[in-house]
């Protein structure tokens, strides 16, 4: 479209040295840094699927679609570079919708220094959405999910449950009244723990990581089956929501959401103990909690505060299981 | 999909070894050579609007997904190094179709070596593709739409018009009746003209360079745009299918097919004056046609058997004028 080949040219942020051919060409050009790997992701981001276009404001289609991709990145430890931007549409949203969209998207390429490098647009009766994110990290410095150890202390970055409780809200309310509340502003407009993991990376602090999307339960499970672990979880330690209140006034309970709640896009992590030491209990305002262990038998376990243990279910975000 | 990471494992072909981490974690990494650039492209493929369920056999589906992507980097002169796959699925298309999907797409990757390297899955009412692909090329010598100057003579690769009628076939005849037809086969299974791009790449050949996706009356257009120039086409020289006999039994005219037919996936590219003579009238077993001269005066004109010039009229793919 050319509507976005020519905002494009607006784009550049701080990254765009990297870009040597942007949109308009049969693919876009892209150079590498020496000694460093490319990172290479992409997300698809679909109406009724991940989005519902009568809820979401199409700033924070815009926004989100770039926010949760490149959070791929940041749980690789790696720094985002560029985009591709895969775009199907209706005719009746290529006019105003389209520019607000795009609007959101333009804040979420410069404030996390990635730009718009290429892409695909066709028309289409739903809004289909793919992005692609190619990123970079120091060679051999990235972290993955498959290097957790035995005894290793399971951490995660900020607070869970949040974005869940904020879905909710914006189904129940309207959408403006549901995006003055905290939870929903992170349902909508996710930050990306780029600082973080690039910091955990290049101090070598942590042993295996990925980014938190579909809801703990479902997540931490496949790290521990990348790494052939199992882990204890400590109920108790969890990071629940700020906004206890209006979870408990809505009859949520925010252990549940911390637990099974998605798109959260928080950092899950894996510190070996006497490297413990050298994390502080919060980076640049992001609370880092320790919430468990790895353990060499391979189950997944819950420490009750009872002092019971029980087993861990995935109970999060399955799109072969239920919709939005 | 737990399907497309088991069988991923074996997909390893002799891009190998550039792709250091695959399918399963949160993002894959790539190890790009020296003194390379990366080529990025991404490519929809949706039912209804690039494929029909019905009439696109699902290992055609596969194949084609990778193999118009793959065409990008041919275009530059590249060299594919690895694939992301989007894919959003029924239910009901799980198994066997998927099955099917996965073996054309296998070989496409084997054939082209492009190795699976991550992507994304969800479940959909309606078949969603969307393919990134990775390509290197050596930094500096990649051919863009937008280097042809005043002079260069322009050439294409192949003949056109072919998988228009093929398309055509498909939609009239049952798949596996129309799949003997060598157009059908070309609309089926296209072969991207990577040896053709890089070789002209490699020995300075080529001032510009796309591939035909759209249909000549489409791409040509851009191409001139991009290079802020014009081209004066000779309809005579237009390179028409082999299958001339079948086309005018069904009313076709192949003038009109290779004009405005779409999905040949050949290249189109111009050379300056002076490096003609170091052109083969055919390279691997495609033949290399001069069709026109890019001209200063920035008109599309098309120099008629009859010896008058008539405007060039765009009338290829156009995802936002007709269905498939």
């Amino acid at each position: 479209m050319r509507k976005i080949a020519g905002s494009a040219r607006s784009w550049k942020g701080g990254a765009g040295q990297s870009v040597t051919l942007g949109i308009g060409d049969d693919a876009a050009l892209f150079r590498p840094r020496p000694s460093h790997e490319t990172i290479l992701t992409c997300d698809w981001f679909l109406e009724g699927t991940h989005f519902l276009p009568e809820k979401h404001p199409p700033d924070a289609v815009g926004w989100k679609c770039l926010a949760r991709a490149i959070s791929d990145v940041a749980a690789m430890g790696g720094a985002p570079r560029c985009f591709l931007l895969s775009l199907a549409l209706p005719e009746s949203h290529t006019g105003r919708w389209l520019d607000l969209f795009l609007g959101g998207l333009r804040r979420a390429s410069r404030k996390f220094r990635c730009v718009l490098a290429g892409g695909d647009t066709t028309r289409r009766n739903k809004i289909l959405i793919n992005v692609t994110v190619a990123g970079e990290v120091r060679a051999g410095n990235a972290a993955r999910r498959s290097s957790a150890r035995p005894g290793d202390v399971l951490f995660v970055s900020g607070r869970l449950g949040e974005a869940e409780l904020g879905l909710w809200l914006l189904k129940q309310y309207s959408e403006p009244a549901a995006s003055k509340n905290l939870a929903a502003r992170k349902h909508l407009y996710p930050e990306p723990r780029l600082a973080l993991g690039q910091w955990l990376v290049k101090n070598g602090l942590a042993n295996a990581m990925m980014d938190l999307s579909d809801g703990l339960s479902s997540d931490l499970p496949r790290l521990c089956a990348a790494s052939r672990v199992g882990v204890l979880l400590e109920r108790a330690k969890i990071p629940q929501l700020q906004v206890t209140d209006v979870a408990l006034k809505h009859g949520h309970d925010p252990l549940q959401l911390a637990l099974h709640g998605g798109d959260d896009y928080e950092l899950l992590f894996t510190v070996p103990p006497r490297k413990v030491s050298r994390l502080p209990k919060m980076f640049q305002g992001v609370d880092l909690t320790a919430i468990g262990k790895i353990t060499r038998r391979r189950e997944l376990l819950v420490l009750e505060e009872s002092g019971n243990t029980t087993q861990l279910m995935p109970r999060g975000w399955d799109p072969f299981r239920k919709k939005l």
